[in-house]
Protein backbone atom coordinates (compact mmCIF):
# COMPACT_ATOMS: atom_id res chain seq x y z
CA UNK A 1 0.00 0.00 0.00
CA UNK A 2 0.98 3.50 -0.35
CA UNK A 3 1.60 5.54 3.14
CA UNK A 4 1.93 9.60 2.64
CA UNK A 5 3.05 10.73 6.46
CA UNK A 6 2.50 14.19 6.96
CA UNK A 7 5.14 15.51 9.05
CA UNK A 8 8.62 14.33 8.63
CA UNK A 9 10.02 14.93 12.57
CA UNK A 10 10.63 12.17 15.16
CA UNK A 11 7.67 10.69 15.08
CA UNK A 12 6.59 10.35 11.58
CA UNK A 13 10.10 9.77 10.46
CA UNK A 14 10.30 7.22 12.64
CA UNK A 15 7.78 5.08 12.00
CA UNK A 16 9.01 5.73 7.67
CA UNK A 17 12.29 4.16 8.85
CA UNK A 18 10.32 1.41 10.61
CA UNK A 19 7.63 0.90 8.27
CA UNK A 20 10.23 0.43 5.42
CA UNK A 21 11.60 -1.92 7.59
CA UNK A 22 8.66 -3.80 7.64
CA UNK A 23 8.03 -3.98 4.07
CA UNK A 24 4.47 -2.89 4.95
CA UNK A 25 4.55 0.20 2.63
CA UNK A 26 5.04 -0.16 -1.65
CA UNK A 27 5.79 3.46 -1.41
CA UNK A 28 6.34 5.89 1.24
CA UNK A 29 5.22 10.01 0.21
CA UNK A 30 6.26 12.33 2.97
CA UNK A 31 4.61 16.08 3.65
CA UNK A 32 6.35 18.35 5.33
CA UNK A 33 5.21 22.57 5.57
CA UNK A 34 8.82 23.07 6.23
CA UNK A 35 10.72 22.91 2.94
CA UNK A 36 14.04 22.35 5.05
CA UNK A 37 12.76 19.01 6.64
CA UNK A 38 11.14 17.94 3.85
CA UNK A 39 14.46 18.02 1.70
CA UNK A 40 16.24 16.47 4.47
CA UNK A 41 13.87 13.66 5.12
CA UNK A 42 14.40 13.09 1.37
CA UNK A 43 18.02 12.97 1.38
CA UNK A 44 18.14 10.84 4.71
CA UNK A 45 16.09 8.01 2.59
CA UNK A 46 13.00 8.43 5.46
CA UNK A 47 10.49 8.47 1.93
CA UNK A 48 10.28 8.13 -1.24
CA UNK A 49 8.77 11.29 -2.66
CA UNK A 50 7.79 14.48 -1.16
CA UNK A 51 4.22 15.32 -2.63
CA UNK A 52 1.90 18.13 -1.48
CA UNK A 53 -1.27 17.87 1.05
CA UNK A 54 -3.23 17.26 -2.25
CA UNK A 55 -1.21 15.04 -4.01
CA UNK A 56 -0.81 12.85 -0.72
CA UNK A 57 -5.10 12.96 -0.35
CA UNK A 58 -4.79 11.88 -4.08
CA UNK A 59 -2.09 9.11 -4.02
CA UNK A 60 -2.04 7.24 -0.57
CA UNK A 61 -3.65 4.24 0.90
CA UNK A 62 -3.30 5.59 4.03
CA UNK A 63 -2.51 9.00 5.69
CA UNK A 64 -0.54 9.24 8.80
CA UNK A 65 -0.55 12.69 10.64
CA UNK A 66 2.24 12.92 12.30
CA UNK A 67 2.51 17.40 13.16
CA UNK A 68 2.12 18.97 16.21
CA UNK A 69 -1.52 18.92 17.64
CA UNK A 70 -2.93 22.36 16.89
CA UNK A 71 -1.93 21.63 13.04
CA UNK A 72 -3.82 17.80 13.62
CA UNK A 73 -6.82 20.62 14.49
CA UNK A 74 -6.60 21.99 11.67
CA UNK A 75 -5.78 19.54 9.04
CA UNK A 76 -8.01 16.86 10.51
CA UNK A 77 -11.01 18.15 9.06
CA UNK A 78 -9.67 19.32 5.73
CA UNK A 79 -8.23 15.43 5.16
CA UNK A 80 -11.59 14.13 5.98
CA UNK A 81 -13.56 16.57 3.58
CA UNK A 82 -11.31 15.06 0.80
CA UNK A 83 -10.92 10.98 1.60
CA UNK A 84 -12.46 8.67 -0.24
CA UNK A 85 -13.79 5.11 1.47
CA UNK A 86 -11.27 2.99 0.45
CA UNK A 87 -8.36 5.15 2.42
CA UNK A 88 -7.76 5.54 6.31
CA UNK A 89 -6.32 8.57 7.69
CA UNK A 90 -4.40 8.18 11.15
CA UNK A 91 -3.17 10.62 13.82
CA UNK A 92 -0.41 10.13 16.12
CA UNK A 93 -1.10 13.64 18.21
CA UNK A 94 -0.90 13.50 22.30
CA UNK A 95 -3.94 14.60 22.52
CA UNK A 96 -7.69 13.42 21.91
CA UNK A 97 -10.66 14.83 23.47
CA UNK A 98 -10.69 18.00 21.58
CA UNK A 99 -9.99 16.54 18.06
CA UNK A 100 -12.50 13.76 18.36
CA UNK A 101 -14.76 16.31 19.50
CA UNK A 102 -14.60 18.37 16.41
CA UNK A 103 -14.64 15.34 13.42
CA UNK A 104 -17.46 13.23 16.00
CA UNK A 105 -20.04 14.70 13.06
CA UNK A 106 -17.93 14.66 10.23
CA UNK A 107 -19.62 12.68 7.42
CA UNK A 108 -16.27 10.69 6.60
CA UNK A 109 -14.91 10.27 10.38
CA UNK A 110 -15.60 6.55 10.02
CA UNK A 111 -12.54 6.64 7.80
CA UNK A 112 -10.52 8.27 10.77
CA UNK A 113 -8.51 6.44 13.77
CA UNK A 114 -7.39 8.21 16.54
CA UNK A 115 -4.27 7.19 17.85
CA UNK A 116 -1.10 7.97 20.35
CA UNK A 117 1.83 5.96 20.21
CA UNK A 118 3.66 6.25 24.14
CA UNK A 119 6.97 6.61 22.94
CA UNK A 120 9.25 9.89 21.49
CA UNK A 121 12.72 11.26 22.39
CA UNK A 122 13.28 15.03 23.57
CA UNK A 123 14.67 15.73 20.27
CA UNK A 124 12.66 17.10 16.92
CA UNK A 125 13.08 16.88 13.23
CA UNK A 126 14.21 14.09 10.50
CA UNK A 127 17.61 14.14 12.03
CA UNK A 128 15.95 12.82 15.23
CA UNK A 129 14.23 10.20 13.66
CA UNK A 130 14.94 6.81 15.04
CA UNK A 131 14.27 3.08 13.87
CA UNK A 132 12.77 0.57 16.85
CA UNK A 133 11.24 3.50 18.35
CA UNK A 134 8.35 2.14 19.24
CA UNK A 135 9.09 -1.23 19.42
CA UNK A 136 7.70 -3.41 22.42
CA UNK A 137 6.22 0.66 23.60
CA UNK A 138 2.35 0.34 23.58
CA UNK A 139 -0.05 2.92 21.46
CA UNK A 140 -2.72 4.25 22.83
CA UNK A 141 -6.30 3.75 20.43
CA UNK A 142 -9.43 6.01 21.25
CA UNK A 143 -12.76 5.61 20.34
CA UNK A 144 -12.66 3.03 17.86
CA UNK A 145 -16.46 2.09 17.76
CA UNK A 146 -16.17 5.28 15.27
CA UNK A 147 -13.91 4.04 13.07
CA UNK A 148 -14.92 1.77 10.80
CA UNK A 149 -13.65 -1.85 10.87
CA UNK A 150 -11.11 -1.62 7.47
CA UNK A 151 -9.85 1.51 8.84
CA UNK A 152 -9.22 -0.26 12.44
CA UNK A 153 -7.71 -3.03 10.51
CA UNK A 154 -5.55 -1.08 8.50
CA UNK A 155 -4.05 0.85 11.77
CA UNK A 156 -3.32 -2.19 13.55
CA UNK A 157 -1.84 -3.77 11.22
CA UNK A 158 0.71 -0.87 10.68
CA UNK A 159 1.15 -0.23 14.29
CA UNK A 160 1.29 -3.98 14.35
CA UNK A 161 4.01 -3.78 11.87
CA UNK A 162 6.49 -1.37 14.01
CA UNK A 163 5.88 -3.28 17.09
CA UNK A 164 3.42 -1.28 19.32
CA UNK A 165 1.46 -3.31 22.02
CA UNK A 166 -2.62 -2.03 21.84
CA UNK A 167 -4.68 -0.33 24.37
CA UNK A 168 -8.24 0.83 23.72
CA UNK A 169 -9.86 3.24 25.32
CA UNK A 170 -12.22 6.57 25.45
CA UNK A 171 -10.47 10.01 24.19
CA UNK A 172 -11.86 11.33 27.29
CA UNK A 173 -9.60 8.41 29.21
CA UNK A 174 -7.13 8.88 27.24
CA UNK A 175 -6.47 12.71 28.02
CA UNK A 176 -6.54 12.47 31.49
CA UNK A 177 -4.07 9.08 31.28
CA UNK A 178 -1.74 11.11 29.12
CA UNK A 179 -2.00 14.44 31.69
CA UNK A 180 -0.31 11.52 34.55
CA UNK A 181 1.94 9.96 32.40
CA UNK A 182 3.27 12.35 29.78
CA UNK A 183 2.18 15.70 29.89
CA UNK A 184 3.08 15.83 33.50
CA UNK A 185 6.37 14.65 33.31
CA UNK A 186 6.63 17.41 30.97
CA UNK A 187 5.78 20.13 33.25
CA UNK A 188 7.75 18.65 35.79
CA UNK A 189 10.99 18.47 34.11
CA UNK A 190 10.65 21.69 32.56
CA UNK A 191 9.99 23.76 36.02
CA UNK A 192 13.14 21.49 37.45
CA UNK A 193 15.28 22.60 34.74
CA UNK A 194 14.23 26.55 35.38
CA UNK A 195 15.01 26.10 38.76
CA UNK A 196 18.69 24.64 38.22
CA UNK A 197 19.22 27.32 35.67
CA UNK A 198 18.31 30.01 38.13
CA UNK A 199 20.41 28.40 41.03
CA UNK A 200 23.58 27.86 37.71
CA UNK A 201 23.19 31.99 36.92
CA UNK A 202 23.28 32.49 40.85
CA UNK A 203 26.77 30.75 40.62
CA UNK A 204 25.81 28.00 42.74
CA UNK A 205 24.28 24.99 40.68
CA UNK A 206 26.69 23.57 38.45
CA UNK A 207 24.75 20.93 36.05
CA UNK A 208 28.44 20.13 34.16
CA UNK A 209 28.45 18.26 37.78
CA UNK A 210 25.49 16.65 37.53
CA UNK A 211 25.59 12.72 37.30
CA UNK A 212 22.78 10.41 35.74
CA UNK A 213 19.83 11.08 37.69
CA UNK A 214 19.91 14.77 37.24
CA UNK A 215 20.31 14.20 33.47
CA UNK A 216 17.14 11.51 33.67
CA UNK A 217 14.87 13.89 35.51
CA UNK A 218 15.25 16.66 33.60
CA UNK A 219 15.89 15.24 29.78
CA UNK A 220 12.23 16.44 28.77
CA UNK A 221 13.03 19.70 29.72
CA UNK A 222 14.77 19.94 26.08
CA UNK A 223 11.67 18.74 24.31
CA UNK A 224 10.48 22.21 21.92
CA UNK A 225 7.81 24.38 22.58
CA UNK A 226 6.16 24.07 19.07
CA UNK A 227 5.33 20.45 19.69
CA UNK A 228 4.26 21.04 23.63
CA UNK A 229 2.38 24.32 24.28
CA UNK A 230 -0.38 23.21 21.48
CA UNK A 231 -0.72 20.04 23.76
CA UNK A 232 -1.19 21.78 27.23
CA UNK A 233 -3.53 24.20 25.60
CA UNK A 234 -5.63 21.49 24.01
CA UNK A 235 -5.08 19.60 27.37
CA UNK A 236 -5.43 22.36 30.03
CA UNK A 237 -8.03 20.97 32.15
CA UNK A 238 -6.18 17.71 32.75
CA UNK A 239 -2.75 18.69 32.88
CA UNK A 240 -4.02 21.83 36.20
CA UNK A 241 -5.39 19.15 37.63
CA UNK A 242 -2.51 16.63 37.10
CA UNK A 243 0.00 19.75 38.62
CA UNK A 244 -2.29 20.29 41.72
CA UNK A 245 -2.15 16.59 42.59
CA UNK A 246 1.99 16.62 41.86
CA UNK A 247 2.12 20.10 43.85
CA UNK A 248 0.56 18.39 46.96
CA UNK A 249 2.76 15.52 46.99
CA UNK A 250 5.61 18.00 46.85
CA UNK A 251 4.30 19.79 49.99
CA UNK A 252 3.85 16.66 51.71
CA UNK A 253 7.75 15.80 51.25
CA UNK A 254 8.38 18.99 52.51
CA UNK A 255 6.37 18.88 55.84
CA UNK A 256 8.21 15.82 56.85
CA UNK A 257 11.45 17.45 56.14
CA UNK A 258 10.32 20.66 58.01
CA UNK A 259 9.25 18.52 60.90
CA UNK A 260 11.85 15.76 60.73
CA UNK A 261 9.60 13.66 60.62
CA UNK A 262 11.82 10.98 58.96
CA UNK A 263 9.46 8.30 59.65
CA UNK A 264 6.78 9.32 57.50
CA UNK A 265 9.18 10.63 55.27
CA UNK A 266 10.67 6.98 54.85
CA UNK A 267 7.45 6.04 54.16
CA UNK A 268 6.24 7.68 51.81
CA UNK A 269 9.92 6.76 49.41
CA UNK A 270 9.16 3.39 50.31
CA UNK A 271 5.62 4.28 49.13
CA UNK A 272 7.27 5.86 45.84
CA UNK A 273 9.77 3.03 45.35
CA UNK A 274 6.23 0.89 44.39
CA UNK A 275 6.79 2.10 40.90
CA UNK A 276 8.82 -0.16 40.33
CA UNK A 277 5.99 -2.62 40.12
CA UNK A 278 4.17 -0.68 37.86
CA UNK A 279 6.58 0.15 35.03
CA UNK B 1 48.50 -0.87 46.88
CA UNK B 2 45.59 -3.04 49.15
CA UNK B 3 42.08 -1.46 49.06
CA UNK B 4 39.61 -2.15 51.72
CA UNK B 5 35.71 -1.25 50.25
CA UNK B 6 32.90 -0.84 53.45
CA UNK B 7 29.61 -1.32 51.77
CA UNK B 8 29.62 -3.56 49.09
CA UNK B 9 26.82 -2.12 47.38
CA UNK B 10 26.21 0.00 44.12
CA UNK B 11 28.98 2.33 44.89
CA UNK B 12 31.42 0.33 46.33
CA UNK B 13 30.62 -2.79 44.50
CA UNK B 14 31.41 -0.54 41.16
CA UNK B 15 34.56 0.86 42.05
CA UNK B 16 35.59 -2.65 42.77
CA UNK B 17 35.16 -3.81 39.63
CA UNK B 18 36.63 -0.69 37.46
CA UNK B 19 39.64 -0.88 40.26
CA UNK B 20 40.18 -4.43 39.36
CA UNK B 21 39.93 -3.58 36.00
CA UNK B 22 42.24 -0.37 36.30
CA UNK B 23 44.82 -3.00 38.05
CA UNK B 24 45.27 -0.54 40.94
CA UNK B 25 44.97 -3.37 43.45
CA UNK B 26 47.07 -5.88 44.42
CA UNK B 27 45.02 -6.72 46.87
CA UNK B 28 40.82 -5.88 47.56
CA UNK B 29 39.15 -6.09 50.71
CA UNK B 30 35.57 -5.88 51.32
CA UNK B 31 33.40 -5.16 54.85
CA UNK B 32 29.92 -5.14 55.01
CA UNK B 33 27.72 -5.35 57.93
CA UNK B 34 25.07 -7.58 55.72
CA UNK B 35 26.38 -10.98 55.92
CA UNK B 36 24.39 -11.56 52.56
CA UNK B 37 25.57 -8.27 50.76
CA UNK B 38 29.03 -9.41 51.94
CA UNK B 39 28.50 -13.17 50.89
CA UNK B 40 27.02 -11.94 46.97
CA UNK B 41 29.82 -9.84 46.83
CA UNK B 42 32.95 -12.40 47.39
CA UNK B 43 30.31 -14.69 45.34
CA UNK B 44 30.24 -12.34 42.06
CA UNK B 45 34.21 -11.60 42.62
CA UNK B 46 33.85 -7.47 43.62
CA UNK B 47 36.72 -8.20 46.41
CA UNK B 48 39.62 -10.93 46.71
CA UNK B 49 38.66 -11.37 50.94
CA UNK B 50 35.97 -10.47 53.36
CA UNK B 51 37.64 -8.78 56.70
CA UNK B 52 36.13 -7.20 59.76
CA UNK B 53 36.35 -3.35 60.05
CA UNK B 54 39.09 -3.41 61.90
CA UNK B 55 40.99 -6.16 59.96
CA UNK B 56 40.51 -3.70 56.85
CA UNK B 57 41.98 -1.05 59.66
CA UNK B 58 44.59 -3.33 59.99
CA UNK B 59 45.73 -4.33 56.33
CA UNK B 60 44.62 -1.50 54.25
CA UNK B 61 46.74 1.39 52.39
CA UNK B 62 43.37 2.98 51.23
CA UNK B 63 40.03 2.55 53.07
CA UNK B 64 36.87 3.35 50.83
CA UNK B 65 33.44 4.44 52.99
CA UNK B 66 30.88 3.54 50.55
CA UNK B 67 28.02 2.91 53.18
CA UNK B 68 24.43 5.20 53.24
CA UNK B 69 25.93 8.78 55.15
CA UNK B 70 24.42 8.34 58.68
CA UNK B 71 26.75 5.31 58.71
CA UNK B 72 29.59 7.48 57.51
CA UNK B 73 28.82 9.86 60.30
CA UNK B 74 29.03 6.81 62.68
CA UNK B 75 32.36 5.25 60.76
CA UNK B 76 34.46 7.63 60.28
CA UNK B 77 35.79 9.28 63.54
CA UNK B 78 36.72 5.44 64.39
CA UNK B 79 38.26 5.12 61.42
CA UNK B 80 40.08 8.11 61.69
CA UNK B 81 40.64 7.38 65.67
CA UNK B 82 42.61 3.86 64.12
CA UNK B 83 44.25 5.13 61.35
CA UNK B 84 48.21 4.90 61.04
CA UNK B 85 49.79 7.95 58.77
CA UNK B 86 51.07 5.95 56.19
CA UNK B 87 47.02 5.62 55.03
CA UNK B 88 44.08 7.14 53.24
CA UNK B 89 40.51 7.27 54.32
CA UNK B 90 38.05 8.46 51.42
CA UNK B 91 34.25 8.71 51.51
CA UNK B 92 31.99 8.36 48.73
CA UNK B 93 28.61 10.19 50.35
CA UNK B 94 26.19 12.30 48.97
CA UNK B 95 26.62 15.08 51.87
CA UNK B 96 29.68 17.12 52.95
CA UNK B 97 29.46 19.72 55.51
CA UNK B 98 28.10 17.65 58.54
CA UNK B 99 30.62 15.17 58.11
CA UNK B 100 32.85 17.90 57.86
CA UNK B 101 32.16 19.56 60.66
CA UNK B 102 32.43 16.37 62.98
CA UNK B 103 35.78 15.69 61.72
CA UNK B 104 37.32 18.78 61.47
CA UNK B 105 39.36 19.16 65.05
CA UNK B 106 40.25 15.00 64.70
CA UNK B 107 43.86 14.90 65.36
CA UNK B 108 44.06 12.60 62.10
CA UNK B 109 41.97 14.71 59.99
CA UNK B 110 44.48 14.99 57.51
CA UNK B 111 44.60 11.76 56.46
CA UNK B 112 40.97 11.73 55.02
CA UNK B 113 39.36 12.86 51.84
CA UNK B 114 36.02 13.99 51.10
CA UNK B 115 34.66 13.11 47.91
CA UNK B 116 31.07 12.81 46.09
CA UNK B 117 31.39 11.06 42.79
CA UNK B 118 28.19 12.19 40.54
CA UNK B 119 27.64 8.85 39.22
CA UNK B 120 24.82 5.96 40.26
CA UNK B 121 21.91 3.92 39.06
CA UNK B 122 18.63 3.75 41.23
CA UNK B 123 19.38 0.07 42.66
CA UNK B 124 21.19 -0.98 45.66
CA UNK B 125 23.29 -4.20 46.85
CA UNK B 126 26.35 -5.85 45.18
CA UNK B 127 24.25 -7.28 42.70
CA UNK B 128 23.90 -3.96 41.14
CA UNK B 129 27.45 -2.98 41.01
CA UNK B 130 28.03 -1.74 37.13
CA UNK B 131 31.87 -1.52 35.44
CA UNK B 132 32.14 1.75 33.60
CA UNK B 133 29.51 3.37 36.40
CA UNK B 134 31.93 6.32 36.96
CA UNK B 135 33.34 7.04 33.39
CA UNK B 136 33.60 10.22 32.31
CA UNK B 137 31.49 11.40 35.47
CA UNK B 138 32.66 13.95 37.95
CA UNK B 139 33.89 13.14 41.46
CA UNK B 140 33.15 16.42 43.62
CA UNK B 141 36.34 16.83 45.75
CA UNK B 142 35.68 18.73 49.20
CA UNK B 143 38.29 20.72 51.41
CA UNK B 144 41.17 19.09 50.06
CA UNK B 145 43.17 22.11 52.32
CA UNK B 146 42.56 20.02 55.25
CA UNK B 147 44.11 16.84 53.39
CA UNK B 148 47.89 15.47 53.33
CA UNK B 149 49.00 15.94 49.47
CA UNK B 150 49.80 12.55 49.50
CA UNK B 151 46.33 11.47 50.74
CA UNK B 152 45.23 13.35 48.31
CA UNK B 153 47.33 12.23 45.60
CA UNK B 154 46.10 8.65 45.99
CA UNK B 155 42.29 9.78 46.20
CA UNK B 156 43.19 11.42 42.73
CA UNK B 157 45.04 8.30 41.15
CA UNK B 158 41.64 6.20 42.03
CA UNK B 159 39.43 8.46 40.73
CA UNK B 160 41.29 8.81 38.13
CA UNK B 161 41.65 4.96 37.66
CA UNK B 162 37.68 4.37 37.44
CA UNK B 163 37.54 7.06 34.45
CA UNK B 164 36.14 10.46 36.87
CA UNK B 165 36.85 14.02 36.21
CA UNK B 166 37.87 16.40 39.23
CA UNK B 167 36.41 19.22 40.40
CA UNK B 168 37.19 21.13 43.94
CA UNK B 169 35.12 22.83 46.51
CA UNK B 170 33.94 23.46 50.15
CA UNK B 171 32.09 20.65 51.91
CA UNK B 172 29.67 23.93 51.92
CA UNK B 173 29.41 24.45 48.11
CA UNK B 174 28.73 21.24 47.75
CA UNK B 175 26.29 20.82 49.65
CA UNK B 176 24.23 23.15 48.18
CA UNK B 177 24.83 22.10 44.52
CA UNK B 178 24.11 18.92 45.53
CA UNK B 179 20.79 19.65 46.99
CA UNK B 180 19.88 20.92 43.62
CA UNK B 181 21.36 18.70 41.15
CA UNK B 182 21.18 15.25 42.84
CA UNK B 183 18.78 15.64 46.15
CA UNK B 184 16.26 18.04 44.39
CA UNK B 185 15.70 15.62 41.42
CA UNK B 186 14.95 12.55 43.99
CA UNK B 187 12.11 14.40 45.34
CA UNK B 188 10.70 15.45 42.50
CA UNK B 189 10.55 11.66 41.10
CA UNK B 190 9.43 10.63 44.51
CA UNK B 191 6.71 13.25 43.93
CA UNK B 192 5.89 11.93 40.60
CA UNK B 193 5.63 8.55 41.73
CA UNK B 194 3.33 9.16 44.51
CA UNK B 195 1.01 11.28 42.28
CA UNK B 196 0.64 9.01 39.51
CA UNK B 197 -0.11 6.04 41.60
CA UNK B 198 -2.27 7.58 43.37
CA UNK B 199 -4.46 7.86 40.45
CA UNK B 200 -3.18 4.47 39.48
CA UNK B 201 -5.30 2.96 42.45
CA UNK B 202 -8.31 5.88 41.27
CA UNK B 203 -8.34 3.69 37.49
CA UNK B 204 -6.86 6.41 35.67
CA UNK B 205 -3.59 6.37 34.99
CA UNK B 206 -1.56 3.63 33.89
CA UNK B 207 2.22 3.78 34.28
CA UNK B 208 2.67 0.68 32.37
CA UNK B 209 1.06 2.65 29.06
CA UNK B 210 3.24 5.10 29.81
CA UNK B 211 6.73 5.46 27.24
CA UNK B 212 10.39 6.26 27.85
CA UNK B 213 9.49 10.04 28.96
CA UNK B 214 7.43 9.33 31.88
CA UNK B 215 10.58 6.07 33.22
CA UNK B 216 12.75 8.82 32.46
CA UNK B 217 11.36 11.58 34.62
CA UNK B 218 10.21 9.11 37.43
CA UNK B 219 13.63 6.34 37.45
CA UNK B 220 14.79 8.32 40.79
CA UNK B 221 11.63 7.17 42.49
CA UNK B 222 13.17 3.57 42.68
CA UNK B 223 15.89 5.05 45.06
CA UNK B 224 16.00 3.24 48.29
CA UNK B 225 15.17 5.00 51.73
CA UNK B 226 17.84 3.59 53.44
CA UNK B 227 20.45 5.61 51.37
CA UNK B 228 17.94 8.79 50.58
CA UNK B 229 16.06 9.79 54.63
CA UNK B 230 19.88 10.18 55.46
CA UNK B 231 20.84 12.36 52.50
CA UNK B 232 17.53 14.24 53.04
CA UNK B 233 18.02 14.55 57.29
CA UNK B 234 21.98 15.63 56.48
CA UNK B 235 21.16 18.18 53.90
CA UNK B 236 17.68 19.26 55.51
CA UNK B 237 17.97 23.14 55.22
CA UNK B 238 19.50 23.39 51.36
CA UNK B 239 16.77 20.64 50.43
CA UNK B 240 14.26 22.72 51.11
CA UNK B 241 15.26 25.30 50.03
CA UNK B 242 15.59 23.81 46.62
CA UNK B 243 12.41 22.32 47.21
CA UNK B 244 11.01 26.06 47.33
CA UNK B 245 13.04 27.35 44.24
CA UNK B 246 11.00 24.53 42.30
CA UNK B 247 7.85 24.70 43.39
CA UNK B 248 7.71 28.26 42.44
CA UNK B 249 8.83 27.06 38.93
CA UNK B 250 5.84 24.68 38.91
CA UNK B 251 3.08 27.45 39.60
CA UNK B 252 4.45 29.88 36.97
CA UNK B 253 3.94 27.13 34.65
CA UNK B 254 0.68 26.54 36.34
CA UNK B 255 -0.44 30.53 35.79
CA UNK B 256 0.71 30.49 32.40
CA UNK B 257 -2.11 27.47 32.17
CA UNK B 258 -4.79 29.13 34.40
CA UNK B 259 -4.28 32.51 32.33
CA UNK B 260 -3.97 30.78 29.33
CA UNK B 261 -1.22 32.88 29.16
CA UNK B 262 0.33 30.20 26.15
CA UNK B 263 3.07 33.19 24.83
CA UNK B 264 4.42 33.33 28.48
CA UNK B 265 4.45 29.68 28.54
CA UNK B 266 6.40 29.65 25.51
CA UNK B 267 8.77 31.66 26.73
CA UNK B 268 9.33 29.81 29.97
CA UNK B 269 9.96 26.33 27.60
CA UNK B 270 12.51 27.94 25.72
CA UNK B 271 14.13 29.09 28.55
CA UNK B 272 14.07 25.10 30.19
CA UNK B 273 15.53 23.89 26.83
CA UNK B 274 18.29 26.06 27.46
CA UNK B 275 19.29 23.18 29.67
CA UNK B 276 20.68 21.59 26.89
CA UNK B 277 23.56 23.93 26.91
CA UNK B 278 24.70 22.99 30.22
CA UNK B 279 24.62 19.56 29.96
Amino acid sequence: MTISIIGLGLIGGSFAKDLRIAGLATELLGVDSSQEHAARALQLGLVDRLVSLDGALQQSDVILLAVPVNAIETLLPRVLDAIRPTQTVIDLGSTKFLLAEAVRQHPNRDRYVAAHPMAGTENAGPDAALAGLFKGKTVLLCDLEWSAPDACKTALELFYAVGLKFEFMTSEQHDRHAAYVSHLSHVVAYALSLAVQNEEKAGYAVPRLAGGGFASTVRLAKSSPEMWVPIFKQNREHVLKAIDAFSERVQELKRCLEANDFDKLEALIREANQIRNLL
